[in-house]
């Protein structure tokens, strides 16, 4: 009964159903789907429940389930399973689809040749329209998200694409090249995904064609692919800021989280000491004035947050495509303005609180001046390391939102505590 | 010369531009750009940028640009708009385009209702193929994204969706009702907008009918809205992390942008208030032992981290429906779990540094220990809060990511401050 439920659901289903399952209930559905479906599933899944998945089948079943695939998906998983059968999958495919497998498992990661599929339809501009209907007619079915055929000359160089609204809005005896549109968006396989669906949404595309360096089409990428690219775009940066490597699988072992916790955890811990031996250099000067001690991590805290706001929005503004030489001065003059701005507000507050939390110290005013002091101080700093990491991340050629967070808190609190303790040893000397 | 190459530019490319350039050039290219594009342009910039382009413009010219536009894009631009403009641009309206409108504006932020557009096209089941045909080429165009049309009954009653690929493999005398998909997923109106991405994700969509309650199509929602719902969900969500209320246009007033980043620094700095009366309680315990003033901020801060892993985990299951009661207690079991393994490894790690810091003192041993249980009891502590936090978020019906952090790191904070000098004052009494 179960069986026949899991067979009316959507593969993509069975997939959500295998991630929410423990182990041992996940095997017990795994063997109860339909062998042809395997391969359709293993697509979805998570990486981690699709290598739990992989591990339970045997070298037959793998091939039999990867045997059912288009060659690109077959690219997709072949990372995952044993060599011996993406060889002997491999073997069964035709001359063609030997070299598009070969092709597809040749782009690097996230490019947009690892995403793009072979099922393009061509037709030739000079057919009319009632010609490509009856093309049409001869397939089976037309591949998914197809929402235009693509129009080549004799040579198979793109000249343009006809939308399926054209192709029906249109009289049969019209010719192809009167109503193709001509200005059509390619892409080139070596490029960014995460550019690709930019274009994607920008221009509100279904698909876009891919060329070789002499327009040839090579493939094609649909809005399918580019959905998942956003959505794990959003999700792989909200993952490094918080220094997770990957997404955990609810269910993978405490040894197995723990390890893909454990680098940002060491990092973090180093420049934590760091930090403390900032505030170890003035020992001498917490003695005498322990009041210094409770309101440091005040200094420390405001401005890493300033500071995270100010590169959150940088970032943002970096990956758009909207910051370029020209006007990041003028970038970095407006936020150290604001960063004034916050500063002597919240440095005012804050100088004001201390002073009432001490007023019946003898040093009351000045532990309350030295707080607002090193507030207005550690905010620009903020703004000034808020600006510098990202650039220099993206500079290095690294990804701007991974270790931003840690290098930032790190300088904040150093500074922090160096500023704050620094100017309390001046005035309390 | 700019303006034939304006003329040239895709409005989403235009709105880009516009986007990019600072106030006064900004208006200067919106002056070139021709008024008939004004409508559509507007639609795309992002908010801070529309308002200041619907500023220059009088109400006459508003008033042309904004009848250009579909109902359901009315809709959007009308928050933005004086309410006299959307008066008389109603007056020009048709009865039944009239209707939509006043729908469109009347469902709440993210939902589908807000989203969708009334562009559907039916047919009835009992037509033939070739019937279709002839009814698609008597339009002059198919609305955008246009992968199916819905077929209904004689009372106008979803029966089921005719697929164009259907439509263009299938022989002309064929029936609707022959080669049509029965399984169609439907959206309500007031169903959110991020639920119904999913389902795009998932099924891998391009348009989806929106059904009254009696199955009747009131319109018609689009995968180019879903994607910019789900690149608007990332950005938001890491917009709010930072205490952010809404993206800013990256030339606006320092005094606008300050205001947009006051509510959260207040908010924190009453939060690091607190922490800091914690610290104050042992300010005895401190000016004995000077050394763990310096040590305090890291006990904090690796909770601090640890806590923030575990809740940008969950925070991501909970929104992807894989965390429920049944499932809830296993997980926490599990992260208590990892919280103990990482506190036993850290803790020692950072207790032995800790001792080697200080070992020339005469309290160096205890320090250490002190340190090394503080971080284990802090970090379980830790694993709890960042537990509790986006359930009860989500619980009270907000979002669980926004203000989650602050919440996390006030508790850290201060436990941990409590923790590590609670423990001092014991072991030191
Ligand atoms: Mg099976
Ligand atoms: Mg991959
Ligand atoms: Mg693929
Ligand atoms: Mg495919
Ligand atoms: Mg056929
Ligand atoms: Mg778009
Ligand atoms: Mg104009
Ligand atoms: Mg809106
Ligand atoms: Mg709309
Ligand atoms: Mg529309
Ligand atoms: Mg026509
Ligand atoms: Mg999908
Ligand atoms: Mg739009």
């Amino acid at each position: 009964e179960l069986r026949a439920r899991l067979d009316r659901l959507h593969s993509a289903d069975i997939a959500y159903v295998l991630e929410a399952l423990p182990y041992p209930d996940r095997m017990i559905v795994w063997d109860l789907v339909k062998s042809e479906r395997d391969g359709e599933i293993l697509l979805e899944v998570s990486d981690s429940v699709r290598e739990s998945l992989i591990q339970s089948m045997d070298r037959e079943e793998l091939v039999e389930a990867v045997e059912t695939l288009d060659t690109d998906e077959i690219a997709e998983l072949a990372p995952d399973l044993p060599t011996d059968v993406v060889e002997e999958v491999s073997q069964g495919l035709s001359h063609e689809e030997r070299a598009q497998l070969r092709a597809s498992m040749s782009f690097p990661e996230d490019s947009v040749g690892e995403l793009m599929d072979f099922e393009a339809i061509t037709v030739r501009h000079d057919y009319t329209l009632d010609m490509v209907l009856r093309e049409l007619r001869t397939l089976e079915e037309l591949p998914d998200h197809t929402d235009q055929v693509f129009v080549v000359d004799e040579q198979g160089a793109l000249l343009g694409s006809l939308p399926l609204d054209r192709l029906l809005v249109n009289q049969p005896d019209v010719l192809v090249t009167d109503v193709m549109k001509r200005d059509v968006l390619t892409l080139q396989p070596l490029e960014e995904a995460g550019e690709a669906a930019q274009a994607f949404e920008r221009y509100d595309l279904v698909s876009a064609p891919v060329v070789d360096p002499y327009n040839r089409i090579i493939g094609r990428v649909t809005v399918a692919e580019m959905l998942d690219v956003i959505r794990e775009e959003g999700d792989s940066e909200a993952l490094a800021k918080a220094g997770l490597r990957e997404e955990e699988d609810l269910f993978s072992s405490v040894w197995d989280s723990a390890r893909n916790r454990w680098p940002w955890l060491a990092v973090n811990l180093c420049t934590a000491f760091f930090a403390s031996r900032v505030i170890g250099l003035f020992e001498g000067t917490i003695e005498r004035v322990v009041a210094l001690a409770t309101l440091m991590p005040i200094v420390a805290g405001l401005a890493g947050n300033t500071g995270n706001q100010t590169m959150t929005l940088l970032v943002r503004s970096i990956a758009l495509g909207q910051v370029n030489a020209s006007n990041a001065r003028r970038l970095l003059a407006k936020e150290f303005a604001i960063a004034g701005l916050n500063g002597a507000a919240w440095g005012t507050i804050a100088g004001l609180a201390a002073w009432l939390l001490y007023r019946a110290s003898p040093q009351g005013w000045l532990i309350g001046l030295t707080m607002g002091l090193a507030i207005v101080l550690n905010l620009l700093v903020a703004a000034l390391i808020a600006f510098a990491v990202p650039f220099t991340l993206e500079r290095l050629g690294r990804d701007p939102a991974i270790g931003s967070s840690v290098l930032l808190t790190f300088s904040t609190d150093s500074m922090g505590f160096m500023i704050f303790l620094g100017l309390a040893t001046l005035f309390f000397a």
